[in-house]
């Protein structure tokens, strides 16, 4: 076994679904894996032990908010993002590019970067590939992301100047990175929904040689079949021996279909957003805890599930705690969420580990096509 | 030892202030006792493993919030407040009187019960004495309260009235109270600020005979001197093999202040409250999370606390959740307040087992009165 620093062992493959560890110097991933999101150093409504605890490994922090707030520096100063967060596992920074596109906050954007407004209190600010990455060494994240220039996957020749942009600063990145023994710097394959400009981006960042590689620009609002095209068609592009990882995309159906693909990486908001407005995941389909047929219901929120919510309490709980806009209601249904796309990526790792992920992505995806609730 | 249900026993009295054990359904009571509220079925922020990790024994919850909502025959069908909020150590109702007041609902009070308006939806309600047993009947708390009629401290002639209703609704809740085995009723000693009504009180509920006795209308706006001296005039004519309870009384000093005087059982929304405004309780006063002071520290909220969030995370982390108006920064805070107040009432009791009670305080006293942050 290698103990070279970010070494990705692949363990098992069936058809395109991979079974990895991905060595980091807080510990092993074990692939795939489902990465909570801890916008502002916090999942939101979760403390770091109900994490550990709910199975998780693998945690995400954006650095356009903590630059912004509390300030990288600060963190740095106090230890780095798992002293500050209490959170000792792996964790991964995104490079704020996605940031600065979705929260419409750019003034500007120019060959050498990026000006953007603070959405917390107006001031200007910029991003440049070295800053993001001095950032990103001072946040002191397990992985960490190349700046990269986001844009509408359906406009061709946005994605053309973009892409070309996001590459020239994929290399820019490359140059900055200088603490490699303790952080990894991945790559981010861009390029919307286009084939071609997919593959050219792929193979570009392939001959930097970069330790893993991201999918960008997913899930933003391109339709399933564009997604999984985009996702079958990079895949194979990439190194077998690097971890692959799609980002922001986060339902039991798309973490599915993209290890289906060849995916060993997933992270998504979306579990802990959507258990603050009282939704719960189930391995039938998704449950709005508001409805009136739920108010007497004894049953857990999801039969079978282990999750310390569904352990401990009923579906009539959480719906009148989230009636009483009580902040238990967020935690208990952001755990349950979080655990459950948590767990479906272990149970994934064991299918293809024992090979038959195919037998289980078939059944898994028929049950969550029932939707009710 | 005695197993007879809610038998309480002395273990050791040093001065006025008392330790024992008040057995219960659900488990021990070790006293001094300080009681978390969880007024709708859970203590705000924080989720029963939070408080069994912080070292909490006994919870309340308040039956007029879950009469209303989500409903004590809810709560009953589901098995009762312990496996509907999954708490299962003791648990305290208080009866209502307090809210209908407080919250400024009474549409009208006559001689058998009180008139008021829900302050969820504005709709109509009557509690009796009668009413207000059978909601805690189905609730299931092991500790319920006689309804009583709240009053203005400082008003004489409307605690002469309200005092001679309580006395004969404490007749009629004892009256009403059908499953002694399984709950355990306790008087209320009302009166405001005088110590004649208050002794009356005192003396006309032990003739009653109730498993246990409470002091209410304390800590309404009175000043401490009034309050001191009318818990000073109490205790000693309650039974010393019954346990007190000094109703919604939460800071170190006045916790402290209850013990010298003879007090067993505190409860307040307090220290979970000012957590939510970002406030912390020390050893040596309360600190305002919020001060700029708090920016880059990287110490704990208290020296020396083993709470779960001084163990893990540092004033600075916690001042970023609150500035971020995370949820978790008002988690932490809550687990923090209560911890503070929980195990202060653990070494109280530490110290009268070990006849050190006058020194404890002098010296805890003397530190409290420190205010900074």
């Amino acid at each position: 076994m290698s103990t070279q620093p970010f070494a990705f062992q692949l363990e098992a493959q069936d058809g395109e679904a991979r079974a990895g560890v991905f060595h980091t110097p807080h510990g092993d991933l074990l692939t795939p894996v489902f990465a909570p999101v801890g916008t502002q150093a916090t999942v939101k409504a979760v403390s770091p032990r109900d994490l550990a605890d709910l199975g998780a490994s693998l945690v995400l922090a954006n650095t356009y908010h903590l630059y912004l707030r509390p300030g990288d520096e600060l963190i740095r100063d106090l230890g780095g993002l798992h002293t500050f967060m209490g959170w000792d596992g792996p964790m991964l920074t995104d490079s704020g590019g996605f940031q600065v596109w979705s929260l419409n906050a750019i003034n500007q954007i120019d060959d050498d970067g990026v000006t953007f407004r603070s959405h917390v209190d107006g001031s200007t600010h910029r991003f440049t590939p070295e800053r993001a990455v001095q950032i990103q060494q001072n946040l002191g994240a397990d992985v960490i992301m190349c700046f990269d220039e986001c844009s509408d996957p359906h406009d061709r020749d946005y994605n053309r100047r973009a892409l070309d942009r996001t590459m020239r600063w994929a290399g820019r990145c490359l140059d900055a990175w200088d603490n490699r023994n303790k952080q990894a710097l991945f790559g981010i394959v861009q390029g919307g929904i286009y084939d071609d400009l997919r593959a050219e981006a792929a193979e570009g960042l392939v001959r930097l040689d970069f330790p893993g590689y991201a999918i960008g620009g997913l899930s933003v609002g391109e339709s399933k079949e564009d997604m999984f095209r985009i996702i079958e068609g990079v895949t194979p592009l990439l190194p077998v021996d690097k971890p692959r990882y799609l980002m922001g995309v986060g339902t039991i159906p798309d973490l599915i279909e993209g290890v289906a693909r060849g995916i060993d990486i997933f992270d998504c908001v979306l579990p802990t957003r959507i258990a603050r407005h009282g939704a719960a995941i189930t391995a039938r389909g998704q449950i709005n805890i508001h409805n009136a047929v739920h108010q007497k219901d004894p049953s857990p929120l999801d039969e079978g599930c282990g999750c310390y919510a569904c352990q401990h309490f009923s579906r009539a709980y959480i719906r009148h705690l989230v009636k009483s806009k009580e902040i238990l209601g967020s935690t208990l249904l952001s755990i349950h969420n979080l655990h459950a796309l948590v767990h479906l990526a272990i149970d994934m790792r064991q299918a293809i580990l024992e090979r038959r992920f195919a037998d289980f992505a078939r059944q898994r995806l028929a049950a969550a096509d029932v939707r009710y609730g």
